[in-house]
């Protein structure tokens, strides 16, 4: 009789846990989305095998910058969470970019790109550092004489996009790129759990999620990358320090010129911010846990509890996904006719 | 009738085109080695997987160098032929090094590490760029404790080195490096040969190796790196000019203090050195062909044809080998008490 009762008790309990986890599940989902199980489509950019190898290649290849120094991977780095753990990245001439460099990691999957939404896409994006005279300060034309330089890349590019009179080409590189960069997506526990799988995430975890989402951080970071769309002003109750927000950096008041602009940011997607410090456009804090209480604070006028803040970032370790295997690329070698890297300084 | 004496003809050329081609070879081998089949074990640093994956972690960890730019990987870039194909490399503060980046593919088979030798081992070789102010700029403290602020890598060398008391140690961290360059070796068409297959190197290549036997080029560039080994005076017979030999930099001299050493380098290794232009400690020569008539002038007093300078590149084009397939390592992520990145230049 006894054992009947406790084990009535124990499927009781068990099945109270279920019906809350399955609660919150349904609740999360109105709000979240899990990764598609397949490589996100990029419209009007098909994937090839040819393309996205082509896209790989260039994607390592430090030949596309001025000075031979700088690939995507520099400050997109695949080994350390998509990103290059700086404040701001180091650039031709060691020169420091205005904002933090963010994770190439789902990247895909954000509605624009850049720190202030100014590139629709990966492809509009990637064709910025190339050219940006702090990063790899190289010009179009001389990023195609490069390639051009390289029978291999001719063939290459012939085969990713066949038929094009014009195959090698700079837009035709970012297209390439983009479709490389489309495959970088990281399933997390998050994901496994969203999927339906209770034990991915452990209680304290999920008492992270109920708080992100009822202190209201899920306004703005949502999603299937958590954040990555709207744009915000940082600061919204209360403006954070001029070391975290700098006077001089906007935000997307420099795209739109609209004053309802100044110092508006697109909402910071949330994957592998474990792995990503430092925090914000600012790369000024290096904690999770302090980036978190200045979310709040800033953002909800709410002042978290350490109990709280501890909840939240270990929820947010459950972002934390596996990077897809990359085998290293074998780049084809320069000829007579490529262009010499160059490390001088054009003021 | 006719038949079989044209029948008898082709086999009578056949096998003297085999017999010359086996001449040829067994010459050959009196000076060359062809690669061995598995990776060089590095004496008194014994190889584990363990180990291996340990060093190729920090063969990619940028957080090595003071100001998180650089890595092992960023000189020795393993997409392109394992050296960086500038003049002399970019480091820390936009400064270059003095002389040309080597190749790290095949080192370990080098009897020395560096232009003038100063390192017996790539152990050695490795912690000398890790400290360089000019190329990552770190201290071996630094480098340590930065090592150790990540507990995945406290794990990482307990496993690489277990029953050490001081298992992540500057030292280890050097020698896992080690084991993992050491896995690094790039079988070529000339190994093939070497090893039997006629197939292998085409008639151009067979009249290049031939004179570069002929005309004493394998005097100094012989063993299985076809170089890496010996001292010689660059200007043996004839300086060539300031340009490609910097009068500052008198090689060896530096090491041994010894007036004999002036302008002595260690052979450069020819493996894979149709990718890796420019040429010389000086990379002052980006073009192969233009390398090999200075090296004849001016090691061996011998004014080459243009037909035999073509034949000695295409000889050269046969130790282009095949880059062992690496995948990308994911590396521990910083934690709260990871030393910052630095940019600042210390004078």
């Amino acid at each position: 009789m006894r054992r009947i009762l406790l084990l009535t008790l124990v499927t009781t309990a068990l099945s109270g846990l279920a019906a809350s986890a399955n609660e919150l599940r349904d609740i999360a989902l109105e709000t979240f989305k899990p990764l598609p199980s397949t490589v996100p489509a990029v419209p009007g950019n098909p994937a090839t095998p040819e393309k996205v190898d082509l896209g790989k290649a260039l994607f390592f290849d430090p030949r596309l910058s001025a000075s031979g120094v700088f690939s995507c991977y520099s400050c997109h780095n695949l080994t350390t969470g998509g990103d290059d753990n700086m404040e701001t990245s180091v650039g031709h001439g060691w020169q420091k970019g205005p904002r933090n460099s963010p994770t190439v990691l789902n990247a895909v999957l954000n509605e624009a790109q850049f720190w202030d939404g100014r590139a629709d896409d990966l492809a509009a994006q990637a064709k910025g550092p190339v050219q940006a005279s702090v990063e790899m300060a190289n010009t179009p034309e001389n990023a195609v004489a490069t390639l051009k330089s390289m029978p291999q890349y001719v063939e290459w590019f012939a085969a990713a996009f066949p038929g094009e009179e014009e195959a090698l080409s700079f837009d035709n590189m970012a297209k390439a790129i983009e479709v490389f960069e489309a495959t970088l997506i990281t399933p997390a526990p998050f994901d496994a759990w969203l999927n339906g799988d209770d034990s991915a995430l452990n209680e304290e975890q999920l008492a992270g999620l109920q708080l992100f989402m009822d202190k209201g951080c899920s306004s703005c970071h949502s999603g299937v990358n958590v954040g990555g769309h709207g744009y915000y002003p940082f600061g919204l109750i209360e403006k954070p320090g001029a070391e975290v927000l700098p006077p001089d950096d906007k935000g997307r008041f420099a795209v739109t010129e609209t004053v309802d602009d100044e110092y508006v940011f697109r909402a910071a997607p949330l994957r592998n911010i474990a792995l990503t410090a430092p925090y914000f456009h600012s790369g000024k804090v290096w904690d999770l846990s302090v980036a978190v209480d200045i979310m709040a604070e800033s953002q909800l006028g709410e002042e978290l509890k350490p109990e709280e803040t501890a909840q939240i970032v270990a929820f947010l370790g459950s972002l934390t996904g596996t990077v897809p295997s990359v085998t290293l690329p074998v780049l084809p070698a320069e000829t007579s006719t490529t262009p010499h890297p160059t490390t001088m300084v054009v003021q």
